[in-house]
């Protein structure tokens, strides 16, 4: 069983190849090897099921066939340009998300090899004029280039897979807070940094309204189990839509922050200022919040119990508990 | 107003053009000229407002690129390898369907044009796990490689012109019947030739049963009145999903032989030979029958009244009344 993790840099990446290597074994068979593919080579983590790291661009398509000739079992592809950075520059996201993916489908179907690849889609699927809660049989209508270039992945990997090219699944990741980490370029980084950096007593920034803003969120450990489960699955369990939205929980900013405050004290609250960003504003309230996982409920996958645990997740794993 | 029409061969391109330059004017413009752009090119039409015929392969970025340098106010693609060769030829139908449209879109987003857009999509974007009828946010699920490839084409749409690099309007058209001509390689061939063949009292197979297959139908002229109505739309009036479902009629291939009964008497039914061919059944089977387009209706786009009227109207147009 040999596994590739593209995007394995990333901190979800990160966390997937640790807890895989962890457990040793996927899809009933011992893991031999995990290789974390990124734009700059991940380092290397030692460990009885040895994880390594690799340099790759998914948008050049001759890069892609010389990573995938080396034959693997299951991909995860986790790689994107994030929503606001795709949003700013076009060209940079399109090239990443829609030709790095169609690159890797297309590389897989070039060497008739079939692999199991568990595609990370988003929540940023959605949005438009399609009534809420968001069923499994709800269009997606992206507002976003980068929800756009997700979801024609989630087009291609349906297709491959109906033809048998590939063994596709795709995930729409609720938002996963708390990230470790700095800010980045996604529109959603603050769901992360209200909370992170105020634990730390760091200031942050909130750019929307608390009271009207919801996220739909899940943790780290939740979405990496629910990634793991995907590719688990029989084909045949996952019907006539291999991409499915992952279960998740509905929160207002306002809850997140008054979880904060239970959590990390009213001194934690000082950190946050207040300022309209209008860019986020526009982006995000373009995204839904409230869903209906049905079918992954179906297929075993599991959301967080509240926010509370979130948080305090993030305080056991990222800030030796306490 | 300078218009093209790529898959202007076709037979919805020969009669979008005729009828674009018997009106002589679109969008509140008068009509300079018209080109159809076919793989090969289509005769030129003498008329008051020329028609001109140009030879065009849309996965070709350079013939594209040549193409889309003339200037255009106003492009209808209606280009596509059709539903069954796009199945039984994956690469072909990916070409054409996939980057086809890609390299128009591409083309008009490199020369900054902004043309307005009017894409055929289809019927086929619809299948699997969804409830009908199916509504505008229901969930574009194609069980198809042509399906796939016609909602890629949606999202590239949306983004673009959300974007303001095209203002694009998107279509799904219903199946279109009667055609005129020849069966062809489309799996819904056979909605218009159990119809037209025996008409002429030629020879017909119907290769799925009557009564388990629906159709969701238009007739040539009323398709073509939407398509126009389409390009006549502000864009503000096309909200956060600029494609929709045209109005259609829900018939079985019963009622379908019934109203051949009734307009073509019972010499005609004699002509149709009966025998399931799975590889259609497999394709229509998957697509959606039922709709609910409230809002190409709230954009003023109409049906037939009936099916009737559509075998009415091949009679009128194209067996010249009788």
């Amino acid at each position: 069983m040999r596994i590739l993790i593209i995007g394995g840099g990333g901190f979800i990446g990160q966390k997937l190849a640790t807890s895989l290597a962890g457990r040793g074994n996927l899809r009933n068979q011992p893991i031999s090897g995990i290789t974390c593919a990124d734009v700059s080579a991940p380092p290397d983590i030692p460990a009885p099921v040895p994880v390594r790291g690799l340099a790759l661009d998914i948008s050049d398509r001759t890069a892609v066939d010389a990573v995938m000739a080396k034959g693997w079992d299951v991909i995860f592809h986790l790689a994107a340009v994030v929503s606001g950075q795709a949003e700013a520059d076009f060209v940079s996201g399109f090239r990443t998300n829609f030709f790095g993916t169609l690159n890797i489908f297309e590389s897989a179907r070039a060497y008739a090899m079939r692999p199991v690849i568990v595609y990370s889609s988003s929540v940023a699927a959605y949005g438009g004029e399609v009534p809420q809660p968001i069923e499994d049989w709800t269009n997606t209508n992206p507002q976003t280039s980068y929800g756009s270039q997700k979801v024609i992945g989630e087009l291609l990997l349906n297709d491959y897979s109906r033809r048998g090219f590939i063994d596709g699944r795709g995930v729409r990741l609720p938002t996963v807070t708390v990230r470790p980490g700095k800010p980045n370029a996604a529109a959603s980084s603050f769901f992360s940094s209200i909370i992170r950096e105020p634990l730390q007593g760091l200031p942050a920034m909130c750019p929307v309204d608390p009271q009207k803003t919801k996220g739909w969120l899940t943790s780290p450990r939740v979405v990496v189990e629910n990634i793991i489960r995907s590719a688990e699955l029989d084909a045949a369990a996952l019907g006539q839509n291999r991409c499915f939205n992952l279960p998740g929980i509905t929160v207002t900013v306002a809850e997140m922050i008054a979880s904060l405050e239970r959590n990390g004290g009213a001194k934690a609250l000082e950190c946050i200022d207040y300022g309209i960003e209008q860019r986020i504003v526009d982006i995000v309230s373009g995204w839904a919040v409230d869903f209906n996982p049905q079918k992954a409920l179906a297929l075993g996958m599991t959301a967080d119990i509240g926010f509370d645990s979130i948080i305090q997740q993030y305080i056991d794993d990222e800030l030796s508990g306490g």
